[in-house]
C-alpha cells in the first residue's frame, strides 16, 4: 500500500495520493455506491498520508460508523458532508453563494461548505428568488463584493440570469432538482442556465454543489 | 426580523411581506424539501404580519405539527393545503373546475381549495372525460356560466380540446401524472393540451392545481 | 434471378416473391433512399412474376421515370403512391378514413388509396376535428356503417378517443407530423393516442398512412 | 342516483351507464388513484345497473375489501383483474396471445383476462422470444389459426415483427417494461413496434395488455 | 356548399360557419401545409358568409396569390398574416405584448395583430430582456396599465418569471424558437415558463403567438 | 416435459435447450420479473439436462432459497450471479476488465464472472479512471496483454476513449448507472462511448456487464 | 513539420503520425467540417509519411479537387469513402456483413470498404430483414463460415437480434437513420440492438459503418 | 434616441448603452433572426456612443452590407464575428484554447477572437484529441501556464474530463454540435462534460465559443 507510483492500490480502488500535487487539493470521495467498509480503508489512507479529507454524499449512519474509527471526522448535515482538514488554509477572497428559495439549501450548503474547507471565506444569501426580486436588490452592494459568484436554484432557473445582468463577476450556476412534473428533476434548471442570454455565467450538474464550490476555489485564489 | 424593506430575512427564508401590495395576495408556501421547524417559522411569520397563509404539498403529518402551534390552521386532506385567512373577502365570479377522471382529484382539488381561499365562487364538475362525452354534454349550459374554466386530465388529455371548441370562455389546461407507460409522468397529457387544434387555452406545469387555481383568481376577479 | 427459394436475388436486392402466399399480398416497396435505377429492375421483378406492384412516398419525377418503361404504372400524387394492380379484387366490407384537418390529407390519402389498390370500399371524411365537432356528429351514422375505422390526426391529436368513445367498431390511429413547437414532428398526436382513456384504439407510427390502411385491410376482409 | 341521461353521478364520478350500448361492453375501472371506498360505491353501482364488472390493476388488497362486499367478485392475480360477469357470453373466435419471455407473463395475461370475460376463445403461447426462434416455428400452425394475434414483448420487441413476416393476420403488439438500461421503461420495445418493417401491426400503450385485449375483441367477433 | 348544418363541406375542407356564435370570432386558417387552391376556395366560403378571415402562417408568394382573387385582403409579413375584417369592431381593455429580444419580433407581431384584428388596444414593449432589466423598470407604470400581459421570450425565457413577480395581471407567456444548441428549438424556454416559482403565469405553444393574442382577446373583453 | 424439439415446455416458459449448440453455452436466466417456484423448476430443467446454469440479477434471498434445492448453486454477492457448471472447461486467452471507479464494481464483478464461468482467463483492474490516469498509464503493459479488453465506466465514461487511443486490442464498452442529475441513469456515459472519437470501441446497454462478458467470450476462445 | 513527437503539426491539424504503431493502422480523416484545402495538406502529410490513406463521409466533389493532386486516390460513392493504400496487406478471414434492408447500403458499404481496405475477406448478403425471414435462413450456412458479423438495419433494427439467436458468432450491430416518424433518426434501431434479448450482440453509433468495420478488423485478425 | 435611461429606444430594440459601466463591456449582438437593416441601426448607435461593437454569428454577406456604413469594421470568417474595438486595451493574463478536433475550429475561433477583441492573450492549442492523447502531454508545460483555459470538443467531448485530472486551472468546456447519430445536435458531448468526474469543469452551451470567451475574460483579468 505504498504510493510510490502517485498511488496507493487497494485493489477495490487506488488512491490517487498525487491529487494535491497536480490538482492543488485531495482527491475527494464521492460516497454512494460505495460499501462503508471500503470507505473506511479508504479514508484510512487519506489520514495516514496526511491529506485533506473531504467525504461528498455522506449520509449520516455512515459518518456515524465512521467516526468511531477517524473520532476528529467532522460533518454537516444539511451538506451530507464528512471532513477532515490536515494542513492549514489562510481564508482568502470572498465567494457569495446565492440560492432561489430554501428548497436549495441543502445544495448551497454543498457548495459553501466545500469552499469553506478549502479555504475560501464565504457569505451565504438565501430565498432571494426571482418572484420577490426586490430582496435581491437590497442586498446588491454585498453580491458586488464576490470575486466568485455561485448560484443555486430549481424549478425554472431564472436567477442566474438576473444576477448576471447587473455584475461584472464570474457566475457559475447549479439547477438543482427541486421542483415537480415538468422540471423534469432539474433539466428544466439546467437548459434555462445554458441559454441565458445575458453572458458570463458557466453551469454544472444538476445539484452538483460541491463542483460549483471547487470551481470557485479554482479562480477566488 | 422586522420586514421594512418588503422582507423579513429568516436567514434561511427571506419572507417577501410586501406580496399583498405587488401581487394582490401573500405569498404561498410550497413545502416539499422544508424542514418542519422551517415551515413553523415561516407560518408564525405570516400569521403576525397578519397576512393570509396558504401551504401547498402539505403533508398531512406536518400539518398536526403545525396545527399544534397555530391552531386556527384548516387543512384539505386530498388537495393537501393548509390555509388560515385573516382577511375577510367576498365571493366573486365563477370558476367551473372540471376533471376528466376520478383519478385526477387531487389536482383538481387544489386548484378549487386555493381559488376559494382567494375569494372566489367555484363550481366543481369531475369525472367527464371524452369516454364517455354526453357526460360533459349533459352539463353544458352550467359550464357556459363560467368566467373562467379550469381543466384537469391525465392520459392523453384530450378534454380541453373538447371543451374549448364548444365556448368562449379562457381555459387553463392543467395535465397531470395520472396514466402509465407513455405517458411519461404527464408528458403526454402536457403535449396535447400545448399543441390544442381549438384556441382559447393555456397551460400550466404538470399536476400544477395551484398555479391553474391562482392564474384563474387573476382573471375571475 | 429465378425464385425458386421465394425470393429474386438481385444482389443489393432480395425480391420477397412468397410475400402473397405469406402475407395475401405482393411485397411493398418503400422507395425513399432507393436509386431510381434499383426501383426499375425490381419493379421489374415484379411485374414479370405478375404480382401487384405498390411503390409508397414516390416523389413524382420518380413515377415520370418509371413511367416510361411501365406505361400501365398509376400514381396518386397527394398520396404519392404509385401501383400497378396485377389481379382483379372484389371489392369489401367498409373502411372509413377520418381525417382531423385538411393538413393531414396526404397521410389519409396514403391510407385510403392503399386500401383501395387492396380491394376494400373506403369512405373518406375530411376535416372534422374536435374544434368543430358538429362536424363529426352530423356524419355520425355514416362512421357507424365501417367495419374499421381510421383516423388521422397531427397537433393534439384528440379526434381518435373521441370517436372511440361514440362506437363499437375497431379505430387505427395514424399521428401525424402536422403541427409545430411542441408537437416535435408528431410525438405529441403519437402519445396522445398511445395514452387513450377510451378503449378500442390502437396506433401506427407517424404519417403510417400505408400501415394503417395495411392493417384495416387485414381486418376489413 | 337513477341513470337516466345514461350515468350515474356519484360527485367524485358519472359512471357511464350507457357503454354497453355504445361501446357493447361495460365501463371497465382502471383503479390506481381511486380510493377503496370511491372502488366500492362505484362497483355497487355497476352490480345494481347489471353491468359487467371489469376492475383492472387492482392490487390484492384492495380485491380482498372490495370482495366483502360483493362475493361473487373474481380475481386473477397475475393480471391484478378483478372482474363479475353478470351476463352470458357465448365463446368466440380464437385470439392467440404470444409472450416473448416469462416475465412479461402480468401483462399477458391482463390481455387473456380481459378476452375472456369478454367472451373470446383464447391460446397462451409464452416464453417463444427471438433469442430461440425454434419455439415459435414449432408453433406456427397453431398461431395460423387465430384470428387476431396480440404479441407481449419488453426489452428489444423484436417478436412482432418476426411473426407479422410469416402471417396475414393482425397483430397487435404490446411493448412491456420489461428490461433495464437503455430500455428506457418500456420505450424501447415501443419504437420497436411502431417502426415494423413488416406491416400488419398496430400498437398499444407499454404493459397495456387491456387495450390490445379490448381491440382483440373488437375485431374477433 | 350550403351552411345549414353549421359547416360548409367541401370535400377537402369542412368550414365551421358556427364558430363566430360558438366562439366569438371565426374559424382561423393555419395555412402550412394546404394547397393554395384550396386556401383560395376556403377564403371564398368566409367572405360569402360574412365572417372575418384571419390566415396565420400565410407566406407571402401565397398571399399575393390570394390578394388578385381578394383585392381586400391585408398582410403583416413580420406576423405572417392575412386578414380581412367584415364586421367593425370596438377597441376595447389594454393589452401589453413584451418581448425579450429582438429575434421574437415574428412571434410577438403574430400576438399583437391577431389582437388588434379581434378588437383590441395593444401596446407593443419590445426588447427588454432580463440582460439590461433596467428596460423593464423603466416601463413598469405602463405595464401596471394592462389587463392582460403577452411575453415572448426565447433562450432562456427568464423574462415571465421577473415580471410576474411585479404585478397582479395574468400573464401569457410564449416560448419561441430563438436561440441555439440546447435550446433545443424552444424547449428550454418552454420548460423555463410551466416551471416558474412566481404564480399568474400560463404557457402556449412554442412560438404560438397566434394562440396567446386569442387567450388574451377572451381575458381583456 | 421432454426436449425433443430443443425446448423443454414447462407452459409459462420454453426452455431452449438447443443454446449449447448453436450458441456454445447455455441459455441464461435473467431473474427480475420471475417468480421463485418459477426459477426452481427453471433450474431443474437445467440440472437434468446437464447444462450449465447462469442466473443473472439474483436477488440473495432467492439465491438462499434455490440453495436449499440445489445445495452446489453458487452465487457472488457483488455480481449477483448465482452459477453452476456442468461441463469442465479450459481457461483460455485473456480479458481485462476496467473499471474507472470503484462505484461500477457490480457491474464490473458482472462481467469478470459471466467470463470466469464460461472458461476465460479474466484480470481486473479497478478504479483507474481519468481524474488520475497515471493509475491507467502505469498498468499498460498489462493491459496490452489482453486478447479483450473491456471497460466499465459511469458519470461521463470518458475512460473507453482514452484506453482505445493506446491500443489495438478490441474495447467493449459498458456504460453504468452511477451518476446523479445529468447522468440520466447512465444515458451520459451510453452517449459518450458510442460518440467515440478514437474507433476500436462497441457499445453494450447500461449495467450489462453480463452482456460484455459474453461477447468478450466470443472473442477471447 | 516533421514528426518527431509522433505528430505533424499543422497548425489547424496535428497528423496522428505514430497510430500504425499504437492502434496498427493509420489516422483515419473524417472530412465532414473540414475545408477541402485542409484536407489537401492533411493528405499530403499522410502520403509523404507512407501511411494509408482512409477518407471518410467525404463528398464527390472534393474527392474530384484533391484526386487532382494525389491522382492514385481511388473512390467509393456509395460508402462515400476516398482510400490510398501505400503497403500492401493478405486478405485475411472473413467478415460477412448484412444488410436488413437496401435502403441501408450506404452504410453498409461504408463497413464493408472499411474491411476491404484494411485486408480482410468481406462476404456482403444484402436486403435480408425480417420482414421474409426465409431470405436470412437461405444464407444461413454461408453466415456460419464468418470470423465476425456486421448486421445494419434501420427502422425497427431486429434483425441483429434473429441472427443472433442462432450463430456463435460475434455480431456488430449498426442502427441506420433509415426510417421516419418515430424512428427518430435512427434512435429506434439503436435502443433495439442495445436491448437485445439474444447476447452476443455488440452496437455502434448510428451510420457508424466505419466503426463497425475497424472493430470487426481487430477481431478478424 | 438619447439613452438617459441607459438604454436608446429604437422601438424594434432598446440598446442597453449601460452595459460597459455594469458589466464592463458592451452589449454583444447576436445576428441571427434579425433584419440587416436592423442591424445596421443597431451599429450605428453603438458607434455613436463610443462602444465596442462585437457581432457574433454574423454571416459574411451581411458582414459586406455592414461594412459599406461602417468601413471600419473587421470580420473574422472563421468564428463568424464582426467587431470594431473603440477604446484600447491592454493584453492581459494567457487563456489557452485547446480543441479536441478540427472541425471544432468555428467554434473555438468564436471563443479566441471574442477574448483577443475583449484584451486578453489568448494561445491557441488545436486538435489534441484524445484518439491520440501524446499531442496534449507533448504541450502541456504550455497549458499549465493558462491562467483559464477553455476547450471545445464534440463527439463525445472527453477532452476536457482528461485534462482537468492534470492542472489546478479553472476549465471552462464548450460541447461542440461536430458529430453525427447517437451525438444528437452535441447533446452528447454535453452530457459528458456536465458529468465530468473530475472537478474543476464548468460548461456553456452547444457551440457558445463566445460564452466561454466571455466567461474566461471575466476570470483571467
Amino acid at each position: 500500500m505504498s504510493s510510490e507510483h502517485g498511488f496507493c492500490d487497494l485493489g477495490f480502488a487506488k488512491i490517487d495520493t498525487d491529487r494535491p500535487r497536480r490538482k492543488g487539493f485531495s482527491e475527494v470521495i464521492y460516497c454512494p455506491g460505495k460499501d462503508r467498509s471500503h470507505l473506511k480503508k479508504i479514508s484510512g489512507i487519506f489520514l495516514k498520508n496526511k491529506q485533506d479529507l473531504l467525504l461528498t454524499r455522506l449520509e449520516k449512519p455512515v459518518f456515524i460508523y465512521l467516526k468511531k474509527f477517524y473520532p476528529k471526522l467532522k460533518y454537516n448535515p444539511i451538506a451530507k458532508i464528512g471532513f477532515l482538514s490536515q494542513r492549514p488554509k489562510d481564508k482568502k477572497g470572498l465567494v457569495v453563494v446565492i440560492s432561489a428559495g430554501t428548497s436549495d439549501l441543502p445544495v448551497a450548503e454543498e457548495a459553501a461548505i466545500t469552499l469553506e474547507v478549502m479555504g475560501n471565506n464565504v457569505t451565504r444569501l438565501y430565498d432571494v428568488g426571482v418572484a420577490g426580486i426586490h430582496r435581491l436588490a437590497h442586498h446588491l452592494d454585498l453580491i458586488k463584493k464576490a470575486k466568485v459568484i455561485i448560484i443555486i436554484a430549481g424549478m425554472e432557473g431564472a436567477l442566474a440570469s438576473i444576477v448576471s445582468g447587473l455584475v461584472k463577476i464570474p457566475i457559475i450556476a447549479v439547477p438543482t432538482s427541486c421542483g415537480y412534473g415538468a422540471s423534469f428533476g432539474g433539466l428544466a434548471a439546467l437548459l434555462t442556465m445554458l441559454n441565458s442570454c445575458s453572458p458570463g455565467i458557466t453551469v454544472v450538474n444538476i445539484d452538483n454543489g460541491f463542483g460549483a464550490g471547487y470551481f470557485a476555489n479554482l479562480i477566488n485564489k
